[in-house]
């Protein structure tokens, strides 16, 4: 199981250890997003040297393929694919809404909610964004899957309706989180009771976090918290956030919600974000984050520096003999030209598409890492300003 | 320059070692493919961990992008991609023939003589097959474009017909390639005496390559061999093999043509080829080898193995938890499982695409240094009739 040790606070912002069974991770911690059991492009071993210490699995994606009994046959999702870091796994719900309803799609979508999927109090019909086939997900599959993949992190099964659904339907939908919340508490307390019976050969523990949702309804946030918190679960996160809400509003909710939350809890926000949520979370009292935007945006070319963000395919970088950024220490700037980078990125070359990836999840666990300094002096507002500063307006606004 | 000394002798298989600015390379030797400045997928620090001492670049590709002059001013190619190793750059005439002719592809593309490409005794005029834009390749110019690269070795500019073609068409061929080598003697000659005077920041020496073209006709190769020998150029290259004909066809000609080129300069066999091509052409006395198959393979999930060929997405393998190879010691097989790699290529994740590469690779690599380790031993023929049993036919011939 998991523990979880305050080390210090300046503010509502916390500097936190997670221990789990595969590692022990510095809180405030961004965690990359290895949906099909890997981080788009990168090795374990780059993994590593970055200082990953946690990583996230899709629970929708790795159901489908390659399923997660055969996960369990060969040794759960760390063997797997050979990451000896700590792992949680989402609950599926996020995709199947997302995903499920037939929009296709690499399984970092964001956005969009229930449409050809059919939603019950037993659970969510969707349909395969493979093949198209049924599948049914309730409370208990999504905790009997994730037992499967046996991550150290398992998140609840929520719905996460679109930030501006009208308050009935937040209501109506919040309710039934909670519901299933119960049922989700059940499955994984019998899950890991059987587990421990089996011995160290069924796998290491998996802690369950609950997910509060509420829309932006002040009070649904807080009676979502507080309604979970009475359950005293290992953790607590804020689901639908980042779902069609400006980032102001997001800003405004997770100030005002985070600080609601079990203090002596680990506390995830899912799904965000950029620079700037990553240090309003964190000035929140936010300690996990993960998001597909850092690899994503690699991917597309769109860099992350201390000057702001650079679209390396720009014309301007083709003679261009600088790294990405000069204050980076991360092995494409230390290496490589900003030209070259272009070039490969012209070229469609998969080495173009790593470095670019490497490169940003540096960017995310380095300022994550300044962050927890920050705090640690006591001075991380003045840290989280000078970011922003920084940042604006950028050498290649894109 | 470079300097080759011949180090051991086994029938006509030779072991030697190919002194470059950047580095001795023991021979045989295969070099990996890096088309437009990288070898697909793979990162220079990769390409040292895999052994690799040489890599190929293609000038046709590097000129159309990021064009050599671009390359120059950035300070050569080896700093370009930041390859600390050393580089041999084809000069272009195969992939104008292959690619020019407006038939698209990744560089990478064999086969196909000429049609859109407009041939005369100036040169070869061709299109784009980025932009269709015209460009015109001469011998002088293809010199100019490599020197801009800088590689160690550099290619004469020829021309590689179909190996099936007539006598009449390859008798006129030949007598323009023998033509074209002259010039290409004279561009490099100057263009080395020119950096010569200008120091050391002008860049490293450029050794230049003759081709010895001539088809299956033991006559025309015997005199192509003759006529380019008789310029004492640093090294020889046989091109115009693998290029339609039957593989045993091909091998019965480097058994032939191989002996007849210079003993004490380095052989090289362009574009060739299969595991068991290598090891033909080693019996025959060849050097160096360099071919797109491997990576290319990888790519396609077709991986080399001690035992033989096998398709990684077979169904076969999706419980497997063994290695790729046994007996193989790379990043991949210490790393993963098949059944990993299968759901890496099922899902069209690129760290698949590269984890096969450095397998690949690795193999190529690896069967070199064992027939080195044989030449020494004065067993090559036994060690090459080994490895032709031990593929046959293979766990998976796919």
């Amino acid at each position: 199981m998991i523990r979880f040790s305050l080390l210090a606070e300046d503010g509502a912002a916390r500097r936190g250890r997670l221990e789990t069974p595969h590692g022990a991770i510095e809180t405030p911690v961004f965690m990359p997003v290895g949906t099909a059991a890997t981080v788009k492009t990168l090795a374990p071993a780059d993994l590593e040297a970055l200082g990953a210490g946690i990583v996230l699995g899709n629970t929708y994606h790795l159901y489908l393929r390659p399923g997660h009994e055969r996960v369990r046959r060969l040794g759960g999702l760390h063997r797997f694919m050979s990451w000896g870091g700590a792992l949680l796994t989402d609950s599926g719900g996020f995709q199947v809404y997302s995903l499920g309803a037939g929009k296709g799609g690499d399984g970092e979508g964001k956005g969009g909610g229930p449409s050809l999927v059919k939603m019950s109090e037993e659970g969510v019909e969707f349909r395969s964004h493979l093949d198209g086939s049924r599948h049914l997900f309730t409370p208990e599959r999504a905790v009997e899957i994730q037992e499967a993949l046996g991550a150290d992190v398992v998140m609840a099964f929520d719905e996460c309706p679109p930030a501006l659904a009208d308050r009935a339907y937040h209501e109506r939908s919040l309710a039934r989180t909670q519901r299933w919340l119960l049922r989700c508490r059940a499955a994984w307390r019998e899950a890991e009771a059987v587990k421990a019976g089996q011995g160290p050969a069924a796998g290491t523990p998996c802690a369950l976090f609950g997910i509060a949702q509420g829309g932006l309804f002040p009070d649904l946030r807080a009676l979502a918290i507080e309604e979970a918190a009475a359950l005293d679960l290992p953790g607590y996160a804020l689901g639908g956030y980042a779902v069609g809400e400006a980032p102001e509003q997001m800003w405004e909710g997770v100030a005002r919600d985070a600080p609601r939350m079990p203090l002596e809890k680990p506390r995830y926000l899912m799904g965000v974000g950029t620079p700037e949520d990553l240090l309003a979370g964190v000035a929140a009292g936010i300690d996990m984050f993960d998001c597909v935007l850092p690899t994503r945006c690699a991917r597309n070319g769109l860099l992350f520096t201390s000057q702001g963000k650079l679209v390396i395919r720009n014309a301007r970088f083709a003679d261009d003999e600088g790294p990405i950024d000069p204050a980076c220490a991360c092995y494409a700037c230390r290496t490589f030209s900003r030209a070259y980078l272009r070039h490969l990125f012209k070229c469609g070359e998969i080495l173009g598409l790593r470095l670019n990836t490497l490169h940003n999840l540096h960017f995310y666990l380095s300022l994550m890492r300044e962050a927890r300094e920050a705090i640690s002096r006591g001075e991380y507002a003045r840290f989280h300003a000078g970011r922003l500063a920084d940042w604006s307006p950028g050498p290649d606004a894109g």
